[in-house]
């Protein structure tokens, strides 16, 4: 669903974009547009499955300031997801897997575990996420070697 | 309907707006968007009835440099509207009111009104635009109040 | 302060932005970028007070993947400010007023405390932004007319 | 297709643009967004014919970190294009002609003519390009004399 | 000069472009930002002479909701403008001609004769810049062979 | 140095943004702006040593359509960077290390290494990146642990 947005104060996007994924929306975006009259407006994308259409067509109109909101289906092809926990020196930190026909395709730390590891223990974010990824590539290694050795 | 631009000059593009606001569009806007060799290219985004769709298509043709426009139908949601005006010391302003099952979600002065106001009498627009909505809720509470009067 | 990224996980963008607020930046922002080989990178900007500059630059390149933080100085003009508080129907918001030369240039509710209150009163914080104007530019009114008063 | 990017380095962004065209995309372009918790993310869309939208979808999860794509079809109203070769005294440049119902809607240098041409020798791009478009209506006009001509 | 705008009705930023363009700013444009908690915000930017920016940052103050306006001075080298009359056949076109160091580097048509031709006799804008450009070159053509002639 | 282009061809735009980074400049990247009369223009950005300033200055007014540069001075506050070579399954990869005060704070592989090799093994880019940078890791650990034995 989409709606244009040529007179919301910007500090009610803000707002308006938690309240839609607080509300069910899967996500929920902005996109700087170019409008008539001069005008530096937002277009606000929201995507959702289609029983929350209505409810949050409902929630867009009362929050903003947009008269009309647009809306469209569209097919969605998703990953196959599984969670691994990996433990780093600061403590667990889970990684989305994604996979696609069997192959893991590819693999992040989850972003609220490193960023609560980050800010506890003054680390930067960077080294929290990349530490996570080389102890679930580390994992992943053994895990083959493993397999290896039941083989041989 | 859309195209992509990656070859037209920007001065052409604000023309072809107003062109195709004045031939009918319903809205229309420029997304700027990255496009391949590093082109900073503008994805031009036309929204119109189905009726006006072949002759719009025909402006984008003739006025921009694209060789495709994309056409895809989306269902639209619209508030009713009505409108009220409002006496500021300056004076008329129309305030656009929508409502949705009855009640009122949103109120807001109509640009050009504001605009010719601010410029004719030297005014910052975001005091007339703040004056009208303020005159407006004034007399949304006199009219509640006065309900109130006839129901007690 | 200035540095390009075009090779930082977005993630990290958002969690850099908050850090360096809450590190004494006096405003941080980023702006969408077309850097070399198609790259959508993100110019990150801060704003600070020259004598966190060095700090502030340490945190840039400890938090993200930049080798290089440009630094400028800029006069800055501010407009006097000062608070008033205003009571809504949910409970009271402060509202910032901005003066020039005596004059009040504008008046804006604080954020915060009104998306408290749209919040816990599942009110669209639209409204309760546009309530407490109101209420603010009613008190201005009474404030004039009792002057007035006075005055005759 | 549409797939929303906020965790994806950019600089891999660039890279997989060049695969999609390469592996017979028809165009592929990114939207910087605004996306939650203040990523500053690319929306990356893809142009595609139907029958190739599984193995570019396929691409899209093999090359970037995105868990899900999204498809939806859309009609395309292309124009004629033709070919026309115009000499200039650094070299021949291919000239796309687009027609509408017979009409020449629409004439550019061929990018890559001009590139080349202005890079061997050391000529702005901008000079390449007009000189090219100069030399094509010099022709038209010279076409259309010539029909005169013989018409009388 | 710079203004953080995250507050700001968008309708109104198109109205105070045009007045700082009227009061005397050699330019004014907005970049789409990325600003705290979510906010789109834009970057307004002013292009003056040292002389008025006292006075444009008032009219920044008064028209806009920052409270700040940051300041900095460039040194700014231009090239060298002169202007030509070419005669189309719906009218003259004056084109704007740049020179550096006694060679011409850019040639454009005016933009409003442009303009204003091309809605008068309903030809396309880029058809009517395209034509300007052509009877700008031939002349340029026709002056270099006359030259020719009398050095012969 | 900046110059805003408000009547550019975008596909010059890429050409330029080529030749000025073979010609020297340190960067160049491209703002998407909103200019007057709903251009959608491009601020392009130039960093580079003084001493090619004046060079560079007449590139861009050479090969763009701008009739304007700004230039300002700036301080750059850069990481010490050193180079060390990672030996990945495919290849050698070179990882770029970032220094502050004798502390590593980035380490990143080199683009075109990883660029080359995926190209090469039709292995996605960003798994090459990920390979190398774990590389990178285990060898950092052993160092460590390498020294950690010496010590006892």
């Amino acid at each position: 669903m989409e709606a244009n947005l040529d007179d919301l104060n910007p500090q009610v996007f803000g707002y308006v974009m938690d309240r839609l994924l607080e509300q069910g929306a899967l996500d929920a975006f902005g996109v700087p547009v170019q409008m008539k009259k001069n005008r530096p407006g937002t277009l606000l994308t929201v995507l959702c499955n289609a029983a929350d259409a209505e409810r949050l067509t409902r929630l867009i109109f009362s929050e903003t300031t947009t008269l009309g909101v647009r809306r469209r289906e569209e097919q969605r092809h998703c990953l196959s997801r599984s969670w691994e926990t990996v433990h780093t020196v600061w403590g667990d930190v889970r990684i989305k897997v994604a996979s696609m026909n069997g192959s893991i395709t590819n693999y992040a730390p989850e972003y609220e575990d490193c960023r609560r590891i980050a800010a506890e223990h003054q680390i930067p974010l960077k080294t929290v996420m990349q530490a996570s990824i080389q102890q679930y590539l580390c994992g992943q290694e053994t895990l083959h070697q493993g397999h290896g050795d039941t083989e041989s």
